[in-house]
C-alpha cells in the first residue's frame, strides 16, 4: 500500500445521507490488521428473523471466507446474525490456515454475540497470500461490541476500503401498500478487482419482510443486470461478495415479484455499482456500453463485455478519440454474431456508423467535442434481432497503470 | 499515425539475412496510400505451379481483402500468382466500397501480370473506416513490375510496416533427404494482436513443392501453436493474414506429416510471432506463460491466455513485481478447471507458490532480482491432468496508453 491515490474525479460529490434500518447496527475499529491509524474492521449485526441472500465471485481459487458465507446462505434465520469484515488482508490462497482463520473469526463472533456460528457471516479484503493475523480481529470484537449503533453505516462504508479513493453508499425508500420500506447498502471496490489490493464488497440491509428464497432468487436476478455488468479492468476477484439481509423490522412483508421493492432494490444496486466504477483504477471517463439488436440478449452481452474490456477503447477514451473503428473490431472479435453491412454504431446520440461503413452524416469535429465529456455513452446495434444488453466501465489511463505496476511495498 | 514510436527495447539488433526462395519475386514502392516519404505498397509473383495455403483473423467484421483471399485458397496453381499489400490503409469496414476495391487492385494485377485474377491475393493495414484509394495502388503496378527482383524481401518487410518499430523475417534451412529446402518469411504487427491472429500480416515462401492440401493442413495445424499463441493486448484485427506460398523451384517433394519441414516451417512461424510480441506496443518484457497439469490441453490454453490477457498482471511485470497472487486470480477467472490446492506457479526456475500457498522456499527478494530481466518465463501447474499450452506476451506499459491514447491525427 503505497500513498494514498488522489479522489477520483468521478467522484460523488459527498457521501449520501443514508436512513438507518430497523433491525442493523454497525460497529468498526482499528484492529491493526496491516493498516494503521484507519478503522480496518466493521461489524453488522442483524434481528433475529433476519433473511439473508448472497452473490459471490464464481472464481476457482475463490477464498476461504467466500466458501464459508456460500455454504451459510439459506440456513434458519429465526435466531440473530452477524457480519465481520476486515481489510487489509484477503485470506486469500492461504491454504488450510484461510479455512483456519475464517473458522477461528465466525467462532468467536458467534460466542461473544450470542449467534449461530452458522448465521456469522464473514469477508476479508487486502493482500493475498499472506496468512490472516485473526487474533487481531478476534482480540478487537468486545471493543465492537460495545460500540454497535443503528447510525454506524458511513463509518462501516469507510473501514470496508483498500484502494477506493471515496467511500460507497446509496439507498432508496419504496412505498408499498402506503407504507416505507427502507434499503441501504454500502460498498468498496475500484480496481474490477485486484486480489491484491481490489476486491468488490457489498452490503446491503433492508427493514422489509421477505423469505430467504424470494430475496435470493430476486438478488440473483437483479445481480446479473448491476454488479455483473460492470468492468473496470476484467479481471475478477477471489473475494468479491454481496450480501442483502432484509430485517422485517418494518412489519412489511414482500411478497413475490413485487416490482416496486424489486426497482427499489435494483437501483441501489445499480448506484453501489456504477460507484465501484467511477472509483476505478486511473479512472477519467464513466462509460456506458448500450448493445441491441443482437441476436438474444446474451450475444448482447458478450458484446457489450468485449466492447468494456477492450484496451484499444478504452485507451481511445482515455484519449477522448471518437475511434469508432476500434468498436467494429471488438464486435468482430466478440465470438457472438454479427454482419458487418447491417452494425451500426452511436457515440451519445450521434450516429457515427451505420450500414457497414461510416455515417455520411458523421462529423469528426462534433464526435472529437463530445469525446471530452466525463460519461460517454456508446451505442452499437447488430441488427439482427432484439437481444439487448447494457454494461458499465471507465477508461484505460496512465493513473491505472501507475497504481497497479508500483512495486508491493 | 502520429510521431514513429522509439525503436521497441526488445528488437533483435538487426534483420537477419534471409535466403532468396526460387520462384518468387518481390517489389516495393512509395505510392502514398496514406504515408508519405516510405514505401507503402509490396508485390510478390510466385511461379506457376505456386502452392498456396492461409490462415485468417475469424472476426465477424473481417475485411473485404480477408473475404476475398480466403475464397481464393486452394484454386488451381498451374499459372502463376501474386499478392499485393498495401500500407497506411486497412480497407475495413468500408462496405460495399471495399470488395470494389479489391476487385480493382487484384484485377488491375492480374492484367498487367497474366495471371488469373483468382491467384491474386491482397492484404491491407493501416485505418479502418476510409476508404481506400485504390487507383494510386493500380497506377504504381507497371512501377512495380518493373522492379521485380529475387533480393527485395528484407524492402518488402519494411513497405508493409505501419507501427511496427522494426522490420520482421526469419528463415530456416531444412535438409531433405540430403538436399536443402529454404524458407523465409516476413510479418507486420505489433498492436491490436491476440491469439485468433494478431494484427498481423505474415507471408512465408519455400522452394519446396508441396501440394496445397498437405500445406493447408500444415500451415492450420502449426497455426494453433505459434501465431494463435501470442497476444498483445487481446484485441483481434479485422484484417489478419497468414500466406504460405510453396513454389516448388526446389524440385524437391515434401509429403504429409515430413517431420524436418515442419519443423522448420514452425520455427519460422514462432521466430515471426515472437518478433511481432517483442513489437508488441509499448512493450519492454517479452513473457512466456506455459502451463502443464491442466484437465486438457484446451483448457490449459484457456488458463494460458487468462494470465496473459490479465491488465493486472502485465502491469505487475511492467513493474517489475513478483505479484504472483495476481497469477491465482487469473486462473480462478479464467473459467477452466482448477482446484486451489493443487496448483502451484513458478517464475523462472523459482517456486513462488505450490498446495494452495506461497512456496516456503519463496524469497521475495531472489523473486523480484527475477523480474528485472527482460524475458520472464511464468509456469503455472494445475495439478489436475496432463493438459500443456504455451503463449507469449509482453508487459502493459505507459508507452501502450501513450500509443494507443493519441489522438488520430
Amino acid at each position: 500500500m503505497g500513498a494514498t491515490p488522489p479522489l477520483s474525479p468521478l467522484a460523488p460529490a459527498a457521501f449520501p445521507d443514508l436512513p438507518s434500518i430497523g433491525g442493523v447496527s454497525f460497529a468498526t475499529t482499528s484492529a491493526g490488521v496491516r493498516y494503521k491509524g484507519r478503522t480496518d474492521v466493521m461489524l453488522v449485526t442483524l434481528a433475529p428473523g433476519t433473511a439473508i441472500a448472497g452473490a459471490f465471485t464464481r472464481s476457482a481459487t475463490r477464498s476461504a471466507a467466500v466458501l464459508d458465507c456460500q455454504d451459510k446462505i439459506g440456513g434458519d434465520p429465526s435466531k440473530g446474525a452477524a457480519i465481520i469484515v476486515n481489510s487489509g488482508n484477503a485470506n486469500a490462497f492461504t491454504g488450510r490456515l484461510g479455512t483456519e482463520s475464517v473458522a477461528a473469526v465466525t467462532g468467536a463472533v458467534a460466542e461473544r454475540l450470542g449467534v449461530p456460528v452458522a448465521r456469522v457471516f464473514s469477508s476479508s479484503t487486502g493482500v493475498i497470500g499472506e496468512p490472516l493475523p485473526h487474533q487481531r480481529i478476534i482480540d478487537s470484537i468486545d471493543t465492537l461490541k460495545g460500540a454497535l449503533s443503528h447510525d454506524g453505516i458511513g463509518d462501516a462504508a469507510r473501514a470496508i476500503m483498500t484502494t477506493d479513493t471515496f467511500p460507497k453508499g446509496a439507498s432508496e425508500t419504496v412505498m408499498i401498500n402506503g407504507q416505507a420500506v427502507h434499503i441501504a447498502g454500502i460498498a468498496k471496490g475500484s480496481g474490477m478487482i485486484a486480489p491484491d489490493m481490489a476486491t468488490m464488497l457489498v452490503y446491503i440491509f433492508t427493514d422489509a419482510a421477505i423469505d430467504q428464497e424470494i430475496l435470493q432468487s430476486t438478488v440473483s436476478a437483479l445481480n446479473r443486470t448491476t454488479f455483473n455488468c460492470i468492468t473496470v479492468d476484467s479481471d475478477t476477484s477471489t473475494s468479491d461478495t454481496l450480501l442483502v439481509a432484509a430485517t422485517g423490522a418494518s412489519g412489511i412483508r414482500v411478497t413475490e415479484n413485487n416490482i416496486g421493492f424489486m426497482e427499489g432494490l435494483r437501483r441501489v444496486m445499480l448506484d453501489l455499482a456504477h460507484q465501484v466504477v467511477r472509483d476505478g483504477e486511473g479512472a477519467t471517463k464513466f462509460v456506458e456500453i448500450s448493445v441491441s439488436g443482437a441476436a438474444s440478449d446474451a450475444e448482447a452481452h458478450v458484446h457489450a463485455k468485449s466492447i468494456a474490456n477492450s484496451p484499444l477503447i478504452k485507451t481511445a477514451i482515455a484519449g477522448e478519440d471518437p475511434n469508432w473503428g476500434r468498436v467494429v473490431m471488438a464486435v468482430g472479435k466478440s465470438g457472438a454474431r454479427a454482419d458487418r453491412d447491417t452494425l451500426s454504431i452511436r457515440f451519445g446520440d450521434m450516429v457515427v456508423a451505420k450500414d457497414g461503413w461510416v455515417s455520411p452524416e458523421y462529423d469528426e469535429d462534433r464526435a472529437a467535442a463530445y469525446m471530452k465529456k466525463q460519461d460517454i455513452e456508446i451505442h452499437v446495434d447488430l441488427g439482427l434481432g432484439g437481444g439487448t444488453a447494457t454494461v458499465w466501465t471507465c477508461d484505460l489511463t496512465h493513473g491505472y497503470i501507475d497504481i497497479n505496476a508500483d512495486y508491493r511495498s
